[in-house]
Parts: C-alpha cells; sequence; structure tokens
C-alpha cells in the first residue's frame, strides 16, 4: 500500500520502518518542523512537507500518528475526501475522525517505543477499528503484514487498554527511574537491580502476577514496611506512595 | 559445605535447590510446621525438625530464610557458639547476629522467588556481608558455587537495595496487577498487556528508564489524563495513585 505518515515522532519511526520493510511504500512524511519530517523522510528517500494542506492524494491510507491533542487540528486543515485515514492513539475515539472524513479508523500498535530502539512488531498487538466492515479488512491485511497478533476493539475497549497499560509501563518504567535515584543517592548502581526487573516481568508470561505478589506489604510486615518509611523521610512524594501502594497491596491480598 | 536451612519458604526452597544442585550438602531443614519442613527436607532427603533446639550441630552453615521479624526470636532459642550463622533479610542489619553468634554475615540472593518456579542463580546478585574477613571469604565462596554475579555491601546499603527493590519489584508487581484487574472489568484478556510488559522491562538493559519514559504525563497531555481520572471514577484509590504518579513523572522530566 502506498502511506503518508503524518507525524515524525517515536511511534511514526517505527510503525513507518516496519512498514517500509514489509513492502509498503511510504509515500510522503509530514511533521510540524521540517527538521524532524526531513529526517524521517530520508530513511524512505521520499519527499516531506510541514503543510497539511500539501499532503498528496496519491495514497492509500494516510496514518496519523501524532499526540492526540493535535489531531483534530490536523484533521480540519485539509479535505479527506474519501481517502483512508486512521489514527494511532489508544485514548482517542475513532469517531474524532467522522466529521472530517468518508473512510476512516483506528491502528493502535500497542507497545511502547524509543527513537532509537528498533522493534520486532511480529507480536505487537495491533488494535483496530474501522467505520465498515470493509475498511476493518484493509486495516487487517495492513496489520498482518507487519504481525501474527490482530485485535478487534472498539473506542471504549482501546480507552481501557490505554489507561491499563499507563500503569503497567508508564508508571513501571517511572517506578524504574526511582529505584534508579534511590540507589544512586547512595552511591549504588542500578545494574543490580536489572535481574529482578527482568525476572519480575517475566513472571506474568506464566502466572496472574495477583497470585505472584511478594515483598513486605504482601507479607503484612509492618517492621520492614516502618522501616522503609523511615528511609524515605526525605522523599515525602515517595513515602505518601509506599503509604498507598502498601495499602492497596495489603487489601488485595487480605 | 554441610548447610542447615532454617526456613521452608520460597527462597529457603530456591536456595536450597540450588546449593544442593552444586554439590552442598543440606543436612536439615527446620520450619515452624512439620508439615512445610517435611516437604523441603524430602527434597534433600535429610531430616528436618521444628525445634531450633534440636537443630545439629555438624554443619558448617546455619543459613535463615524466614520473615524479618521472626530472626531474633530463632536467635534467642539455642546457642549457637562459634557456628557460622547467616541471615538472608534485606532489611534486617548484620548487628542482629552479633549478640548470639562469633561468626555471622548476611548472604541476600538479590531476586523474587516463587515455590514452584526455578530459578536461574547464575546471573542473580548476591550481597554478602560478614563480621570478619575471614567469614566474607567462606561467604563468597559460598555464593560464586551458585552465582557469577558477587556483591560486598553493609547493612545500610542491603536497606537501600531492598528498599528500591519494593519499587522496582513488589509495587511494579502490583501495578501489573492493577492492569489486569481494569481489564478484567471490561471483558478484556490479561494477555495483550504481556509484549509491553516485557518490552518497557527490557528496555532498562540498555537505557537508563529516565531517558525511556513515555505516556501521557511525560508530554503533559492533560486530555487524556483526565480522561484516564475520569475513567478512575470508581476507583479512588487508583485515582490517587494516577495523580501522584502522573505529577512526580511531570516534574522528573520538566
Amino acid at each position: 500500500m502506498r502511506i503518508s505518515l503524518i507525524g515524525a515522532g517515536k511511534l511514526a519511526t517505527q510503525l513507518g520502518i516496519a512498514l517500509s520493510e514489509k513492502g509498503h511504500q511510504i509515500v510522503q512524511v509530514w511533521s510540524r518542523t521540517s527538521k524532524s519530517a526531513a529526517i524521517l523522510a530520508s530513511k524512505f528517500m521520499c519527499p516531506y512537507t510541514t503543510e497539511i494542506s500539501s499532503l498528496i492524494s496519491e495514497t492509500d491510507i494516510y496514518i496519523i500518528a501524532i499526540s492526540d491533542t493535535a489531531i483534530e487540528s490536523v484533521l480540519a486543515q485539509r479535505l479527506w475526501g474519501n481517502a483512508m485515514v486512521v489514527h494511532t492513539a489508544g485514548s482517542t475515539p475513532m469517531s474524532i475522525l467522522a466529521p472530517y472524513c468518508g473512510n476512516y479508523g483506528v491502528f493502535y500498535p500497542f507497545q511502547t517505543f524509543t527513537l532509537e530502539q528498533k522493534v520486532n512488531f511480529d507480536l505487537i498487538p495491533v488494535c483496530i477499528e474501522a467505520n465498515t466492515p470493509q475498511n476493518l479488512e484493509i486495516l487487517n491485511q495492513l496489520a498482518r503484514s507487519i504481525s501474527q497478533n490482530i485485535k478487534s476493539f472498539d473506542s471504549n475497549q482501546r480507552q481501557q487498554i490505554h489507561l491499563a497499560a499507563v500503569f503497567v509501563c508508564n508508571f513501571v518504567n517511572h517506578f524504574y527511574t526511582i529505584g534508579e535515584e534511590l540507589l544512586k543517592e547512595n552511591g549504588i548502581d542500578f545494574e543490580i537491580l536489572k535481574p529482578l526487573i527482568l525476572e519480575t516481568a517475566s513472571k506474568v508470561v506464566s502466572q496472574s502476577p495477583e497470585l505472584t505478589q511478594t515483598g513486605p506489604a504482601s507479607r503484612k510486615d509492618t517492621v520492614v514496611m516502618n522501616k522503609h518509611l523511615a528511609m524515605l523521610a526525605n522523599h515525602p512524594d515517595l513515602k505518601e506512595l509506599y503509604s498507598l501502594i502498601s495499602k492497596r497491596i495489603i487489601q488485595t491480598h487480605k
């Protein structure tokens, strides 16, 4: 398929690379800044633009991969006619596209992306939704070309999945950052936490996390919990988090 | 070495198995209940007891692998003389052993353990501490027999590492549980979160988590954050957590 990428961030970059490698043609890249548009376009040796109104029509699908808040203003800057337009946002309903497009949907690769680290899409769930069964089939084929794991969800379900992702990915990553901070303050290398982080994650593959909870709160070990709270005296925010989460673990496992 | 295991829980089980496989001899198992003592002792075909006072003296090292709060009462129930005694607790200082033992230390394998899932100790950091250089060398040799990753830390450092572990392991696992809960309420299978959980963890191997933070808070996307808070209306505790952590992510990445 001929694909126009609207966006040049982490998702647009990784998705563009994956689609291009599977034989799709990236025909144009748009970004707010010409610098980032040029960087991404150079990967596909295709033209780029910073004007939504200059997007070429010779494309089978426009993929909007920008922040949720910018989607509507991009949509309003062009007449899309019957071109197929999808966005890639977890928490924005498909209906945002309805006033602007005749054929539309959502193409949501459910993973965390960085600019640098290349991603193997093969096992990444791609959540798709479309305004007609025919368009759903088009997105299904596009998704199948990069992943074996295609899921059809409506906008409400996708929003729930995105919320869960904030807890298991964004908040989890911040807790890794907290771990790094606490060790750094005591001159200890973050390295020591890595085997633990990997084992904790890999346990969920075979067992429900509810069944494998460990640590002082799961044992209701108030002596250790109070020691930890005292150690966090200089971090009132972490102390509050420690108390709230420990309380919730105790309630879940009582 | 001839080893007596004091405790029959997750750590005692996995550590006993690893030591036994490397040629050490588990000579006795103690547990509060004869049932759990018998189950673990049967793995090593060794005797067991529920009386600390009946522990045999023909042992090179007593490994105490029980909850922090129980350590002192166990120590007080026997005269240990010059026998080598170690505990395995992250947040209990080595000095707890001093009034009771002549040769002592800490042997702290830094990992999360379950009863069922066998653990490869090879890369697990083993944090050791001892009351004399000679005893440290004994623990170093014992640790080297099961792991390539030996670290010497004092009690204060070990406590800091344990606190960091609560954030990156115990709290993270609870966040996996929250993700499972939120999806279950909407009839969505937890399965879909697994690739994301694994990728989020594996990113820390090559990059500092501070540099790879993603999600609405890291973009200061208040529209999505407010949507998520509204979705959590029936979960006041999760709503509070969501706000606190998002605030902290925003501060960290401003």
